[in-house]
């Protein structure tokens, strides 16, 4: 562990050093943001609750060597560039950037070394997607989430054949992923009424959330040329939320045979900032434990270091708030909360097998996890799931109920690391707002 | 059908009033080219065997009003500009470069009115993909082509229940569209050998092409605002050719339950040539004929006009030449012919189809209209079909078998409009040579 994640270190930034913030010195995530009324879009690294705007200390004579090369890509709209820079440059960034912001507030010897301009509060930006992104994927990841969706379905054999073989995955749509805070349309769509033997169309009566995490994809691969499982982490640039707004009943009618489309494509909801592969090290476990009875992964998709710590300890928290509860100024409530490390396929596993085809990753690409689901009761990731499909309604604080999600009710993902003896750091929040169908 | 479908039309272009050609006056299909050895990409037109470089003829003075927006577009690496022109402007071009092209050969007074260098011969360049895609979607529009290979996994109830309600589609990739010509590399994958309880990985076994055509789309449309079928033919730009290379065994393991993912996204090969939506007007023809025991598509899906004239009328055909064949001199050799007209669902069905949930479209995206098959025998655009899973081996005129294809084997597309009193106009070719697996 370098000295980038010392749990000690502070900033002189004084938010930065809150016991509640996402971005404390040790996290120092990527996005993209634009001053607000401003249209200029702009790579930045959160650090409490303001922004660096790195592009704005290029002249200030603070970077050299391969850290400016990083330093330099953030005078751009996307993070793009940056994302394939070598992991050493990455790195040299990272620990010079640390070493700008450190410090005690309150310390008169120490000075705010950025040039006036370079640190915009999170309240004067907007934020932007990270990326152009060419290709979104979302798997399939947890275990727990495929058995339970599973069970609704096919009682009789939640899982499927191939689930223990296959790191199931499926490509996404890349045009509809919005950034946290953007409001969601109710999508219409054709569904089959149950008893029904036509279909009719309309609003959908089944919208739900899914709360993932995204891999935004570094270095790229050449088509044709897969990537070993030994070399999949050095093409991860950071992880973000990702909430992948599904809507059930067209879903489910028309998902054969070649699975979602309209009940996923109307919106995909992600996080503004991105948590690097570098920041989350201390951060990293062994992966899924499968029990002896469970086939081994495949060699191409096995590796002692992935075994040993391809699992990553993320606590991932679901927050809803109704129209109704933000009119009587309630608090978000909690829906559910799980663990990434409860996923049965890791990172590494999933880059490699997308890439096992010959198929080609690009720096900005995205992948999802797909729904991370935990094995206990308040560890579903979805309404699909805590509900059993609207059978079971749930109860909100204030005696409202829901099968699934209303119009005027905002869904947030929250995010979290925290390990004994490393910093607490997060991945801040990614959000959206039920709307009405329009009337088109 | 305005002057120039004009049968009598002739070019002073000789090649293009070749019986043969694709590419005569009454087609000006787009496409992107760069003179070989050059890395500069333009968009060009294409007549006969030459490439007309828009972008050398602006300063000739030969463009006016929304004709000269549209030239100024072709100076550019890829058509996306151009692509979200009004169809006015691109009406108004095409009339004016019919008139720019328009002659006899040998005719004295007829003048070459452009420019030195803006003629490039095809033999010359070389091409690339029309747009940058954001996004890839592939349907399954073709009711002989569903009941097929329907047949082949359930023999009971070969086409599901969603099948003559919704336009199925998914999501593909991307980022592995190459341009015709590109060599395919055999894919590895995961497959559950006959018989066998665990999965094997390696390359696969049943490498198989899709017959498709791709539509391209101009004016995009605002996420969360469906596009109303009456208005779907004015998102579209033009068409091309796609071939959507599949390895069957691979899908056949992983399909379930999220669809084809690596089974097809390791290449997917365009032709470079984009025959615009005007000119294919001259080849309309009613959609598919429904049976009164058919459900009538959902008024979503349903007008006059597009039940009278969405059909397209082109003729798909597909060609093998495997190495022995190229070794012996033997011309490729064709498998099968088909017409789009025998799709179930039209074009604008699938684009408001695909909008229906919101989901927007962007200037660029691709969307394929899946296998291209017919009723007949000899129509079945792809292999799966041809030999029922390789159960009825296929013989070439050489004497080779084939049950899905080998290494060395080159696939060629080939499509065309034909029509008692219109131009006979074509796409081009579409084609890819299977290579061995990399031993990576």
């Amino acid at each position: 562990m370098n000295q980038t994640h010392d749990t000690a270190l502070t900033s002189w930034i004084e938010s930065a050093n809150s016991p509640d913030t996402d971005f404390p010195i040790q996290n120092l995530p990527f996005g993209v943001f634009s001053r607000k009324g401003d249209l200029e879009r702009r790579v930045g690294v959160a650090i409490g609750d303001q922004i660096v705007d790195v592009g704005e200390s290029l002249s200030a004579n603070l970077w050299s060597g391969k850290a400016r090369d990083v330093a330099r890509w953030c005078d751009r709209p996307t993070l793009n560039e940056l994302m394939q820079a070598p992991k050493e440059s990455l790195s040299q960034f990272r620990a010079r950037l640390s070493e700008l912001l450190a410090g005690t507030p309150g310390d008169e010897t120490v000075i705010n070394p950025l040039p006036p301009g370079a640190l915009v509060p999170m309240a004067e930006a907007e934020m932007f997607p990270a990326a152009e992104i060419g290709d979104y994927t979302d798997f399939y990841a947890s275990i727990y989430h495929a058995t339970n969706v599973g069970k609704i379905f096919r009682p009789d054999s939640p899982l499927l054949p191939n689930y223990k073989h296959v790191p199931i995955g499926y490509h996404g749509r890349a045009s509809s992923i919005v950034i946290s805070g953007t409001e969601v349309t109710r999508p219409k769509g054709q569904t089959l009424p149950s008893g029904a033997k036509t279909p009719t169309f309309g609003p959908t009566e089944m919208l739900d959330y899914e709360a993932e995490v995204g891999f935004f994809v570094g270095r790229g691969n050449e088509l044709g040329k897969p990537v070993p499982i030994s070399e999949a982490e050095d093409h991860l640039f950071g992880i973000c939320l990702v909430n992948d707004w599904s809507a059930r009943d067209i879903q489910s009618w028309e998902y054969q045979p070649l699975g979602p489309f309209l009940s996923k494509n109307f919106a995909t909801t992600i996080s503004p900032w991105v948590v690097t592969w570098e920041a989350l090290e201390p951060y990293r476990v062994p992966a899924f434990f499968r029990p002896p009875a469970d086939p081994q992964p495949l060699p191409y998709l096995s590796s002692e270091k992935d075994k040993n710590e391809g699992g990553i300890d993320l606590n991932i928290e679901v927050y809803i708030r109704s129209m109704m509860m933000r009119e009587a100024h309630l608090r978000p409530w909690r829906l559910s909360s799980a663990s990434l490390a409860d996923m049965y396929w890791t990172a590494a596993q999933m880059l490699t097998h997308h890439t096992s085809s010959g198929c080609n990753l690009q720096p900005g690409d995205l992948f999802a996890s797909g729904t991370v689901s935990g094995p206990d009761a308040g560890s579903q990731g979805c309404m699909l799931e805590l509900t059993r499909r609207g059978s079971e309604p749930i109860a909100l604080p204030n005696g409202e109920e829901r099968k699934f999600l209303h119009d005027g009710d905002e869904i947030i993902l929250r995010a979290y690391f925290q390990r004994e003896g490393a910093a607490r750091i997060g991945l801040g929040e990614c959000s959206g707002l039920i709307v009405a169908s329009s009337r088109r």
